[in-house]
């Protein structure tokens, strides 16, 4: 790679980080505005983006990229008017910025207190679905923060042309387009250099599958938001409601299963095993599900369970399935179902089904992760099921932000201190 | 080094970890016992400790330590009683721990909030003060955070003789002594192995000298504590009281000139140099303060301003320096003044003097730094007189806490969601 492509980024580093001190001084009049431009935008100045998205979609269908990937790949007038709306809908959240809190006067009379500001400069590194260009762009305005972006190089020609048309809207609103930010260079090695550029770069958000997000977590050196890795346990207590407990597992499991908050182990205990397993995995059998059980598990549900019913190796327990199979272990005890998630669970969503108050308690408490669950589906956790408007991602790290993050997890504050002379003694 | 003793430090980071699990479950009263425990034998089991510290501080004479390092290595009885006050302090503040906050409930009747969670493991890497290490240990337990403690070689045998009573004071109270780990090999190669450990590591928090702050920063795995560096300017507006800036500018750079929130940059607006530096000047002169001075400053102190009296280089501007020496700069408007400290500050403290109301708004909202003034000293940036009780250090990033940390900061949160059998549609 020439030091060319990496003083360029460096440049585009330097520009995003200069304008975000315009951005953090910007009326959240202004910003909203800018949204409402990009929003109009993408539905009325569609040509360009559609071109470009044609001859992403032509190239990388004649490079065999598979159907699922290429329907990721595509924009159409729809699909833009989708992301217009969901511009507008950040833009109507309410303002992140500016709010003060801990607010007291000290013994001496210094009034102290915090201001909520932005954070600077957000990189976030993507792979080819190009709505994510512009879902970042907008919560980072709203949030006065300036971004970096470097998407796939599938969508290439795609993201050029919604950047320019994020970057016009921005500037008709009266805010610095160079808030926004594009590599477009698609050299793989510029996205290391990224994860280096912590001078420029306060956040990195990646967003996209397994790998990109381990390598990114290993790499950056800054802070990033390491979610999106989701080994979600359910465990069906002795004393559980069965038919909630069949109910809450088959949504867990059923309802969304490639995403980070589905069902990938069932735990249940012995004593309700009998009982629960085999109307549970007949249920799951029908909608699809592969079971892969344990030996208690398997031999309840007996030799003519059917093809859907296996046997677990090792490899499934702390597995994230991301697909139509569910882990399945029959357990002695809430204590090693707590056992079993420590060792397991990646402290994303982890839920126990029970009409036991002190179980349910123990549960809450004991079990370390991002979202705890009594008597619900693990499916809910979710920036907007959790009401936080936007979400940014969710984070599996205890640092800043834990689970959904919102607009105000994009945000840092300032100590602001009115004196009136005071001098320490 | 050998495999072995990395070995042993990841078999520490082990340790620390399964025990900051049982740390977090334990009451506010346990956690209170280990520290009254922990202040009773740092006042009645003092032999050990005193021995051990002679033995640090005469192998540091023969290596010729100088006498301000060896003093600060030094423990006496009185010192010892000072720590024990200390760690009672620590006990006596409110428990950081168990508050439930953020809660609602949602349209579906599921009942949501966040509980506050330990962070789990606190790393620490300090240089020669013993101290340290009972004030981390204290502040980690009453947070209920597990600690993995790296205290520099110097003072090997006393930290040794303080973690064992330490470890029994926690025993005894019936909390895990695991909860607080040693590194008793001074090899500094450990270091770098320990700023790999992020698997083990939560938050990471240096204790020393600017060097070693720098160090583990720029090869921290894990989230750093970076604060410790303040490169701090006091801006003398056109309109301010001058009598108050002599004041503030004098209490600024005198009071204590070898802390981080101490002045080094005094920026006057040329409106007001003629009439306040002279005066300032002399008050400065006579407490024993080198003033490296702007071309423009140096004219107007004239020819015969005396040997404390030198002209500034470039080095100096953005330089911080831990001692009675402060850079002087005339600017022409708080335009220039914005931009100086945009320029060269360091994003610690930053205060405006100035009875202009518009002056202050701006400096306040446009100065990102982690606390910014108007009307009083920056010596005020400290978690004690901030009013948090403890101070864990004073951060200059804007991840997870910004300006002096409190225990408050030690912890994270977990999302507790209770249903009543709820799925997602």
């Amino acid at each position: 790679m020439t030091t060319k492509a990496v003083n360029q980024l460096t440049q585009q580093g330097q520009a995003a980080k200069a304008s975000a001190r315009q951005l953090a001084r910007l009326s959240a009049r202004v910003r909203n505005q800018a949204l409402l431009n990009i929003a109009q935008a993408l539905e009325q100045e569609q040509a360009p983006v559609l071109s470009g998205n044609q001859q992403d979609c032509r190239a990388a269908q004649a490079e065999g990229m598979d159907a699922a990937m290429l329907d990721r790949l595509l924009l159409t007038p729809e699909r833009l008017a989708d992301m217009a709306r969901d511009v507008r809908n950040v833009a109507a959240l309410p303002d992140p910025l500016g709010e003060s809190f801990d607010q007291s006067t000290l013994a001496n009379g210094l009034r102290i207190g915090k201001r909520r500001v932005p954070l600077g400069v957000v990189g976030s590194i993507y792979e080819s679905r190009p709505n994510v260009t512009v879902d970042i762009a907008a919560l980072c305005l709203k949030s006065g923060n300036a971004c970096l972006l470097r998407g796939g190089k599938e969508s290439l020609r795609t993201n050029t042309a919604l950047v320019a048309l994020v970057r016009r809207a921005i500037a008709q609103a009266g805010a610095p387009a160079e808030a926004v930010q594009f590599v477009d260079n698609p050299d793989r090695r510029l996205v290391e250099a990224m994860l280096g550029m912590k001078e420029y770069i306060n956040l990195l958000i990646p967003r996209g599958g397994v790998e990109l997000i381990r390598f990114v977590a290993e790499h950056a050196t800054m802070p990033v938001v390491t979610g999106g890795i989701g080994v979600c346990h359910t465990y069906v207590d002795r004393s559980a409601d069965l038919e909630m407990a069949t109910r809450i597992v088959f949504n867990a499991k059923v309802q969304r299963p490639t995403v980070c908050n589905a069902l990938d182990t069932v735990l249940i205990h012995a004593e309700a095993a009998a009982a629960v397993l085999p109307r549970m995995a007949q249920e799951l059998i029908q909608a699809g599900v592969e079971l892969h059980c344990d030996h208690r598990a398997l031999s309840i549900l007996g030799p003519n369970a059917g093809p859907k019913v296996l046997a677990a190796t090792e490899e499934d327990w702390g597995k994230e399935f991301l697909a139509l199979i569910a882990a399945v272990k029959v357990v002695d005890s809430l204590d090693e179902a707590l056992q079993h998630i420590e060792t397991y669970g990646s402290g994303h969503s982890e839920a126990i089904v029970t009409e036991d108050y002190s179980a349910a308690q123990r549960f809450l408490e004991e079990v370390d992760a991002a979202a705890v669950y009594v008597n619900a589906s693990t499916r809910f956790t979710d920036g907007s099921q959790f009401g936080l408007g936007a979400e940014v991602g969710i984070s599996t790290q205890k640092f800043h932000a834990r689970g959904p993050m919102g607009l105000r997890e994009l945000t840092s504050y300032k100590w602001v201190i009115m004196g009136a002379g005071q001098i320490r003694e």
